[in-house]
């Protein structure tokens, strides 16, 4: 298991990388673009630790961000979804985004901080009982 | 630089560990409190993955946690805080908390996200312009 990236949402591109580029310092990782979606990511990490990434998500249909709705999610690898996915489960977690697809989970602390579990690797085959499970809440 | 920490505030400890420790799997690297302070701080990592953290922190006074407040900071480790700092400047980005004490500054993204900066290593002896600056807004 390893830390991945902490997500913030961005109103602004170009500010945002006149901020955390230009400014601070780090460096553009990699880009993504969905016209499907209608978003962008951006992932950027200090220069020489790219293992830890700060990864922007700009949502092109504005957005206001109120109740820390700017502020996105911790992400960490994990070996195996389904058996990390149990195991919350088995802590009285809810998992909000069931890994139907063996490759993505999200839950939250108890304080509502969203956390994501991404599969390493290639996503694992689905399985029950997670194909089957509906997502509830937001995250 | 390197990336440190994402800070988020608990508002009830036994709750977080029996998520962020027992559910999620995450090792606690250290735990500090402060009579003076009122407050305990949690640094937790994955297993075998110490170098980003997260750090939970515990205000025993009781807040509300409105407006992403329970969210707290994105941290860096920076080779020397005052060009940091003075780079910062240079960009136009307020420095919210100079570094009076060589130490630790506090800068917002344009989207008000919190982002700290910590001198790696020991303090730097204090200088000016940022011992005469004072703190501006919150973060």
């Amino acid at each position: 298991m390893r830390y991945l990236h902490t997500m913030v949402r961005v109103t602004n591109v170009e500010q945002s990388l006149a901020f955390y580029r230009d400014a601070l310092g780090l460096q553009v990782l990699r880009e993504f673009s969905s016209e499907q979606g209608r978003f962008t990511l951006i992932y950027l990490a200090a220069p020489g630790d790219e293992q830890a990434q700060i990864e922007l998500t700009y949502n092109w249909d504005p957005e206001a961000y109120t109740g820390g709705r700017n502020f996105g999610h911790i992400a960490f690898a994990v070996d195996d979804i389904y058996a990390m996915c149990q195991r919350l489960q088995s802590h009285g977690v809810l998992i909000n985004r069931p890994p139907r697809d063996g490759r993505m989970a999200f839950v939250r602390s108890p304080d509502q901080i969203s956390v994501e579990l991404l599969q390493k690797g290639t996503p694992l085959p689905p399985a029950e009982p997670w194909i089957s499970m509906p997502n509830t809440g937001t995250w």
